[in-house]
Order: structure tokens, then C-alpha cells, then sequence
């Protein structure tokens, strides 16, 4: 690392630095510029750490040199993580992008789910999406159907031969769920739930791990490193959009370039949810192109066989229809990145 | 609520949304305005959600009228919550600001913490804070010592009379930490961690909720509505800083204005932490005196007995005497401030 | 417009208001709601704005319905604004998009420049940028080198058949600006720089107008409409990226989902920059693909035929020959989606 | 400067960093890290700038050591800025804060700006400000009365003595300004309108830059860096609140904590603005303490002798009355701060 010390430090200051880190077996050096005294450091943080340097009298600012996600960069793994599941669909790498599809909650009537499911089966996806736990911003809001969601959820990937994924809010439904599910999900707001990333992360399914509203890239694959650090490695990123100062249009902005950046960095697959990144029905096939064109690994979409009816997140819904023609554009648009990504060595 | 159709919706989409709303006893009124049309509808949100509504055809935007944090805003209760504690301390209202001091974690060493507790309380401070369970960006930094952090600081607790404030990360850990501590808090980053928010709802013990780093001011008060709404009336807001585009020389951007808001739309009392809020030692005295002169219940300050070796937030952690000469001016300030509001009617 | 009231508005504060706007000409309708009292206006806002009565006492909130930008809505004119350069190049509607390269600023060197210049044309560029004036942070950087650099731009225009494209930074500077080049451009610091925009909208030639740091669209939208309300209807809109809390990977955010958005609601044409946008070249191509299929109306992009001694913005410049199989790329990517939006009306 | 590469940048990409900068005059120290190989460089950034090795294959960063405002910074003069008018009013240093009162645009009725004038005087405030030229959003809104609102403004000064700050928002007004005003102050949109703030830099009056709405810290003095050098060394810089992810409540988040930010690192002074910043008449009183209690050289605040028929920003303006009300409890506050500072050497 390097520490940067404030003009007016005085050599007390200086050495306190110097003897910390030498005292902890740091190589050290230190440089006097016309204005700021500069120490390089190098040696293992986990002995003495950025934030105790910081502490110290005089020290203005610590400039770390590598990324702290460890597991989860290239650095330590340079190809990229795949996912498989036992059916033979395969997330991450050069496999072709995965859809997952489904309501934003799993509701009362199983009926409508299954034809969800079954139109989503038909348009070629992978994966059935359904809610049975509500993050919901107001209690007065339906928090969800809870178990029997799940079951329902199961029911109709047993009919459809879709997998399945779901939102865990608590740790203490973990071994319930994945009894149900094939992929847990942590929503955006519990991206720094450390004692969930840390049960998820103890637990042998895959994890799609949303960004947070304001999750830096750095936090995000953070996240992701405390659910590695735990033992699974099956994590898959999903870009759903962040805050920003305009909500007049779009809920959130969605983040495009973060796909090539943490394709760069980082071995994990990520996918992109447009349906949260916008909050729009008609931002979903456009936006979930883009995601495709940059790299992305797979796309969610919410679907709703009665998007007017439904208890949650109905504006940016597809209704079925729409959803078919949408899946039609969609796989069109994704056969011919992936065929020109695979046999024409074209970059896309 | 205000319904505004998008300027080419067809009469059968605007139908559609009077009918969904007279068919569930809500009184509308429909304006075709030049290019848009506007439906007013009055009767019961939970009969018909906003977000149902704007599921529908057509439909551009919605603006709900009514906040929709009902326990925690004074159109319900108009006057300051207060919240008592056995030893008479009292947060909120027109009592004079708490001040809660303690080092960021508490570690191994009992006798530092007792140092810090000890001069808290010649200080004037009426609580000890101290994290047991810390969530860290990093899965490499220090976790906090669990349930052995929280018996020193109820050691320290007992050996001084302070009140003790300690942040519960899950819920699983509820039971077990209302042994040990006066006052639970809920961190930023669980600002909206629903599951934790309804159980600590179901707890007999006051709350302090932080503000989260991208919380608006109405997803904040809709995090405490939460609590409210699950059974405890003892919530303490705290503004800890929110998140901006420039985070060069303070972590966060602390929004002192948000207290006189909350102030004005709620009951709720609300206490600043210029600690995490600015993330650096001499910006504590002013932005604490800052909040305090526009109207904040009590301070939330990290003190360390050797910051230097702190085993988290040493930076932002202020050591014991400058503490002491901090609270000296505080005290000062706060008492003059409290005296003219009290028997001058001044505006503060 | 509708108005919202305080909880505790009097009688007397809501009679104001309703006078106030019955006073001028307005339809006004009020509704006692359980907490708050509603007022429906319609009228015309040059008469009473709504800034006005939001100042009147008990006033909380106004929403105005109708946006405000009359001319760059589609409100007002549904057909896209095609813009027709004498040379038979278009942007806008459904023209296939065009692209602007070029270096950040022109340089001394005019070999360089017209080796640019000759790649652009090559590869199937229309237009030619390159900065004469430059806005810079720091005034210790390069600040252009002005009407020389102007010169040079149109000899290079000339040599080649390319239009020209550079940026105005000041009023005084307009007419001669105008003997030089094809297309003026607002910079992103200038988007509320309103002199500048009434300036240009009083000039007859086209301008490219960029997204500020932190313009909302409405804020954009806006800014275009002090153009056109000054008599200038040739006016693009350009995306490039809006100011985040991460600046960690990508200098900005691009908003890519603000294309879709603007073309809804808009019908002047937009084109997107990903140079600025995200500063690295490594994602210019994905980023301009993701523009392309959301359906932007063009490109610009930063080529330098000596990146590593550009005087500015070598990050994010392309070098000649990296330039040219990205632009290979990008045609077939581009002629593939305008042949499919023209002949198979597809959904882009 | 120091340089760090890619993980994967080879040795030839590592050696023409080197290269560059030895060529350059720069003193290079280069260390191989486990992951990343950084560059440590001391010489003149004037020869080499960050950007140009930026543009080098294989460079993943450059962190900046010294603060690039060398005029502005405290490196460079450690002592206060304090500027002196004729009439022996002072800004900064020691010197009791200011305040600068009046409408936010001065308005036909020279009655009124007199009425608001004389009541300004009487509370003790130095300045009478008031907008000649306004910088709208909406090209619908009103603009200024230009050169009319001067001489009002002029004569309104001639009558009580106070000094005048008024906007300029064009180069070309400036020398015509310059006869009316005393202070001229360059508006939020403008702060990087970079030919303006030069034409103010080689101007002899005083110039109040405002903070821009999506200016970091490091930027804003950027801009006050671009008059300094243009030779006018009498820049006050003002907090007028940033934008954020909420404006619900306020429209703009006042960084109050930037107040003593700027003051340790910059000798400039720094007053603050609490009627734009928050946008909310009850906020005035309470933020404006805020700022004075951290610090901040003066306040600025927009009175109206009637803000219900104001021809802009009523919603912020304070109505004489309240204005005096608000005046003797702010002159209170900060006749004990001042006293305190000065006599009792305490910290405020």
C-alpha cells in the first residue's frame, strides 16, 4: 500500500508509520516530495491493516495498490468460473446466455404460474423466477406467500423441467428453501447482509447476487468475496441498476459498462435484470440487448400471466404475449452474438 | 392518489383504471387535461394499491398524496415520541440531547473499554456503544468478538450507570443481546433488511435505526415504519451520512438538513453519529455541534483508548483526552442551546 | 397543475391559492382528503407559474402534469426531427446512424490530424471532431490551440469530404466558429450555460448538445428546449454518461436506458458518446453497440493516431489502427440492425 | 505521481512508462508488487502530465499526490484570504461573518428591493444582493431584468450603504457589470464555464463562486484555481448544497461538512447559502447556524418584500418579517460565536 502523509506532519509522525510497519515485517520506503512525504509498503495487510495506518497522527490518505477481493479476481483465477446444473445448463464462460423468467412474486394462483412457466419453457428459458419472500419497502405492501410459494415454485419446475430461483431474505429460512429452489437469490438491499452473504456462502446451491442501489463495483464483488470466503463458489453477479439523482423515468440507471468492467476483473458470470434496472415494460427487450451485446451471461425478466392484477412490481411486467415476442427478438438477437462470439472469433 | 395518463392512452385504457378504482369503493374524478388526462382518486391504498394502478395501460405516472409512513408521521401523532429509560435518561422531545460515546468495537482488551466508559461518563454522556457483531465491506477485516464483546460492555455498564447501545446484525442473535444491552441498533447497511427491521419490531427494547447510505428520507422513515408497525414505539432515527459522488475527504456527505425535515413530518426523535458520517477525527466537534443546533435529540460519538491500534474505524475514532476537551466545548454549546429553548422560546 | 397542502394548511392559506389562480383564468377544483387538501388547476402557466404559488403559505408540494419542454416533446410534434447536411448525410428518423470520429482536441500537428481524418473516411465516418477550445478541470492543462486548430479541422474536411464538428465554448466565439465548421457542440459543463444555448439557438447551424454531469433527461430535455425556443431546431441530443458514486472503473455512468427514454418522449435525435461516457478504451466498442441497439442515432468516438502523446483524453482514444477493426465491427453490427428495423420491421 | 500497471502489463509496457518520464526529467522509483508492478515518479507535472501516462498501454491507475490547486491550497500560503472593501467591511480570517440578503432576482417595483434594502441594513447585514440575469431552467421562466436590475440595484445600495453582489452569466456583460456592482458572483451551472471564470480571474472586483451541483470538493476549487490564475486573487467560494439521489423534501443536500473541509486545505474563504441549498423557507435559520458553527466566513440569504407574487424562487425567500425575526436570532448566534473565537481562544 501507499501512505500518503499530510504537509504538515512532522518526523515523529513519519517514524510512528515506518516502525508499525517495519515492526510487522513490511518493506518499507519512504519518500519526501516537495509537499507530501510518501511511504510505499509492501507486506501482508492481514497484519497490519490499511485502516490502522490510517489511524495514525499525520497520515492523510492510503492509497491500496491491490483489489482486496481476492477470490473472486483474476488474479488469483484467471478463467472464467462456469456454473453447471445438473440438467446441462451451464452459466458463465463461452456457454450461451441464460433467461430466467418469472413473476415477481409467486401468488395465490397456481394456474397463472404455470402458464408463466409453461411460456417460458416454450420461448427456450432455463430458469423459472418467483418471489416467495417480499423485500418491500412499505409494510403495508404484500411481503409475500412464504413456503407455499415455494411450493408452487417446485410444482411448476417439476411440470416444465425448469430451474428455479428464489429470493432468501434471512438465514434462517436457508435450509427450508433449498429444499424448493436451485438457485438462491440475495436482493439488492441485503448485498451487505454480511451474516446472509456468510449462511449462503456455508450452503452447496448457487447464488445470484444482486448489486446494491449503492454498491460500488469494489463493494459488490466484496459481497460476492465474503459468500466465496465461505466456501460456495457458485456466485453469480446480476447488475439490476443503481441510484442515481433522475427517477422521473427510469427507477434506477442501469449500469451497462459494469459488465465488461467486472468481466475484466472478476472470473464470476453476471447477468442483467432490466426489469428491476428500469422499473419499465418497454425498457426491457432494449435494455436487455445491451446487456447481451456487452457480455453479459444471462438476462432475468419478470413475466406475470395478469400483470394488472399482480401484487407486486406489475408495471414492469411482461404480460405472455408480450413476453413471447419479446424471447422471439431476444433469441434471435442472442443466437447470432453467440454463433459470431464462438465460430467467428469476432469480439462482441 | 393522482393518476396522470400517458398523452396517446385510449378511452379504454382510462376506463379500465376508473373501473378498477370504483369497483374498490374509491370516489374519482376524471380531468381531460390538452394533452393529458388526470384521474383523482380518494378511498383506501389498501384495497388498491398504487402499484396495481400503475400496472395498468396507459397509465404514466401516479403521485400518491397521503406519506405513507402512517405510525411514524405527525399526521397520526403529533406530538414527540419520548423514549424513558429506568435511570431517567430521556431521548427526544424537549429533553436536553444523549450523548453516546464508545469505541467502534469492543475488543479483547476490558480494560481499555472501561477507560472509554469512565471518562463517558465524567463526561456527561449518558450511553456506552461499543459493536459486538461488525459488518465489514471485507470478508478479511475484523468481525467482532460476538457475545464476549457484549458481556464487557455490560460489565462497563454496570461498573459507570451508563445505558448500553450495541448493533444486532440478525435476528437469530436477538434474544441473547436484549440480555446485555440497553438500546439495539440497526446499521446502515441493514436499513432495509426487512426480516431484522419486523423482529426487532417484535422486541420490547428501543431501536436506533441509521439512515442507509442511499436511504431517501422516505425509505427511511418507511424502515422505521416498519418497526412501528411490528410493535415497538421506541425508534431513534440516526442521520450517519449518505452516500455521494465525492468521497475524497469525508466517506460520506452527512445531510444535517434531514433533521429539521424529519423533524417537521415526524415524531420520531433523531440523534446524529458525525463519527461515521464524516469518517475523520476533526470534523466530529463541528458537525456534532452542527447537528445539534438544528435540532438533533443526542450525538453518537466513536472514542477509542488508543485509536491507533483500534481494531476498526481508528480514523474516524477519537482517543480520550481529545474526547474530553470535544465534550467539555459540547457540553457547553448544548447546554446553552437547551437553556434558550427552554426558558428563552428562542428558535433554535 | 395540481397542489398539495400542508396537513395543518388553514382555510385562509387554501382560499389564497384558489383566488390566486381563479384570478387568472384558471379551472381550479379543490378536495378535502383525509390529511391533506388537493387543488386541480388547469390553466396556463405563463399567467401564474408554479414557482409562485409554491410560495404561498401551507402550499407542501405542486406537480405539474404536462412536461415542461413544450417544443423538444413529442406533445407538440410526434414525427422524429430529421437534420439534412448538404451533402446528403441525415440523423435522425430512420436513418442509418451515423458516426462522428476524431481526436479529442486538434494538435499541432495537421499530418496527424489528417491521418485521422483519411481512417474516418475509410471506415465510413460522416463526421469529423476534434476540440479547438477546451474545457479543463485544471487550468494547468491544455486549453486548445483555437482558430488555428479550427483551420486545420477544415482542411482536413476538405481533403476528405467528412463534415466538421467542434465545440463552442463561449458566445464571442460563435460567428467564427460558424466559417469553420458543420456542427457546433455544447460541452457537458455548458448544458445550463444559458447565454451559450441562446446563443447557438439564434445561429442556423446544427448542434450537438451533451448530457451534463448531473442533468436529469427532464433537466436535458430542457436545456435543448432554450435552443429551440431561440429559433434553432437542429438540435441533437448527446448521452455520455452522468456523474455517479463510483468512479472507480469508468470516468462516468452512461445512461443507456436514457435513449429509449428520450426517444419516447422526444423526437429529436440522439447519439451517444462512450469516450467520455466511460473513459477507457477497452469499452468503447461494447458501449457503442449497447447505444446502437437501444437506438441511438449515432456515435462519437475519440481516435488519436498517437494516444500516448495526445495532449488530452489519451486514455480513452483509440488508436488508428484499433480504431479501424472497431469500426469494422461496429458497421456490420450497425447495417445489421438498420437492415432489420427497415426491411423486416423488427423491434430494435 | 505514482503509476500502478495492469496485472498483465509486460516489461515493455513497464519500460516505456519509465522511459517517458526519465525522458522527462522525473526521478522513477519501480516496484515489483506480487500482483501489480507501481511506479513512483517526483518531477514537473507541467512536462509530463497524469493523463499522457494514463494514455500508455498497460496502465491501470495514476494516484496523484499533491492537490493539483496549487494557488488555491494552503501548500502554497497558509495564511487566510481576507478581503477588504473600501467601506471596511472584511471577508475572512478572523473577521465576523457576513451576511448578503435581497431577492434572488431584483424585479420592476424599486420600492420593494428599497424596502428589503433598508431592512437588510437595519439587521446588520454588508450586502444587498439581487439578480440581474437569471440562469432558468425553462426557457418559459423569467430571466432578469439585465441591466435595469443593476441600476435598482445600484441606487438601492447608493440609499443604505450596503455593498452589492449580484450574477454575471456572460463575458461579454462583465465590464458593464463591473460599473454597478461590487461583487460579482459566478452561478452554480457556471463553475466550469471555464471562459467565464477566466473573464472574472483578470477582473479587480471580488467574485463569489458557487459550489456547482455535481462539483466534488477537488473540482470546486479546481474552478476557483482557473480565476486565481487568471490573476484575481479575491475568490470567496459558497456552499449552496449538492445535488443528491432525494429532492423530495429539499433540492439540494447542503455538504455542510465541506465548509471545514475546504478551510484546512484552502486559505480562500467560504460562505454559505442555506436558501438555495435546501430550497425551503423554515430551513433558512437552521442551516445557516449550522454553517456559521462550522466555520463558514458569511451567509447568504434571499429575502423578498413579497415572496407570494416573487418573480422566481419565492418558495426559498423569506417575507420581511420573518426575515428580521430570523436576523436577530442569527446575529445572536453569531456574536457569542465570534466572541468566543476571538476572546475565549476556545474552538468553535
Amino acid at each position: 500500500m501507499i501512505i500518503i502523509m499530510e504537509r504538515n506532519a512532522t518526523k515523529v509522525n513519519i517514524q510512528k508509520v515506518l516502525d508499525l510497519l517495519t515492526d510487522n515485517g513490511f518493506k518499507v520506503r519512504c519518500t519526501e516530495g516537495e509537499i507530501h512525504t510518501v511511504i510505499d509498503a509492501i507486506g501482508d495487510k492481514n497484519t497490519v491493516s490499511p485502516g490502522r495506518i490510517a489511524a495514525l497522527e499525520g497520515v492523510k490518505e492510503i492509497k491500496v495498490i491491490r483489489e482486496p477481493y481476492r477470490l473472486a479476481s483474476r488474479d488469483g483465477q484467471d478463467e472464467d468460473t462456469v456454473i453447471s446444473f445438473p440438467n446441462g445448463v451451464k452459466i458463465g464462460g463461452n456457454n450461451k446466455p441464460v433467461v430466467m423468467a418469472g413473476p415477481c412474486s409467486v401468488e395465490e394462483d397456481f394456474e397463472g404460474l404455470l402458464k408463466v412457466a409453461v411460456a417460458a419453457k416454450e420461448a427456450g428459458c432455463q430458469f423459472l423466477r418467483g418471489g416467495a419472500f417480499k423485500p418491500r419497502t412499505s409494510p403495508y405492501d404484500f411481503q409475500g406467500f412464504g413456503e407455499k410459494a415455494l411450493r408452487y415454485l417446485k410444482k411448476a419446475s417439476e411440470e416444465t423441467g425448469l430451474l428455479t430461483v428464489s429470493e432468501v431474505m434471512d438465514a434462517s429460512d436457508l435450509d427450508m428453501m433449498c429444499d424448493y429452489v436451485d438457485v438462491l437469490q440475495i436482493g439488492a438491499r441485503n448485498v451487505q447482509n454480511f451474516k446472509l452473504l456468510h449462511a449462503v456462502g456455508r450452503c452447496n446451491k448457487p447464488v445470484i447476487l444482486k448489486r446494491g442501489l449503492a454498491s460500488t463495483i469494489r463493494e459488490f464483488l466484496l459481497a460476492a468475496e465474503h459468500i466465496l470466503y465461505h466456501g460456495n463458489k457458485n456466485v453469480i453477479l446480476c447488475e439490476r441498476g443503481i441510484r442515481s439523482f433522475d427517477s422521473a423515468f427510469t427507477r434506477n440507471v442501469m449500469d451497462i459498462a459494469s459488465i465488461p468492467v467486472i468481466k475484466k476483473y472478476s472470473h464470476l458470470p453476471i447477468i442483467i435484470d432490466p426489469s428491476h434496472g428500469t422499473g419499465q415494460r418497454y425498457l426491457i427487450e432494449p435494455l436487455a440487448k445491451a446487456g447481451l451485446v456487452v457480455g453479459a451471461d444471462g438476462i432475468m425478466i419478470e413475466v406475470h400471466h395478469d400483470p394488472e392484477n399482480a401484487l407486486s412490481d406489475g408495471k414492469q411486467s411482461l404480460p405472455i404475449p408480450m413476453f413471447k415476442e419479446v424471447m422471439e427478438r431476444l433469441n434471435r438477437f442472442s443466437n447470432r452474438l453467440h454463433y459470431e462470439k464462438q465460430y467467428l472469433s469476432a469480439d462482441v
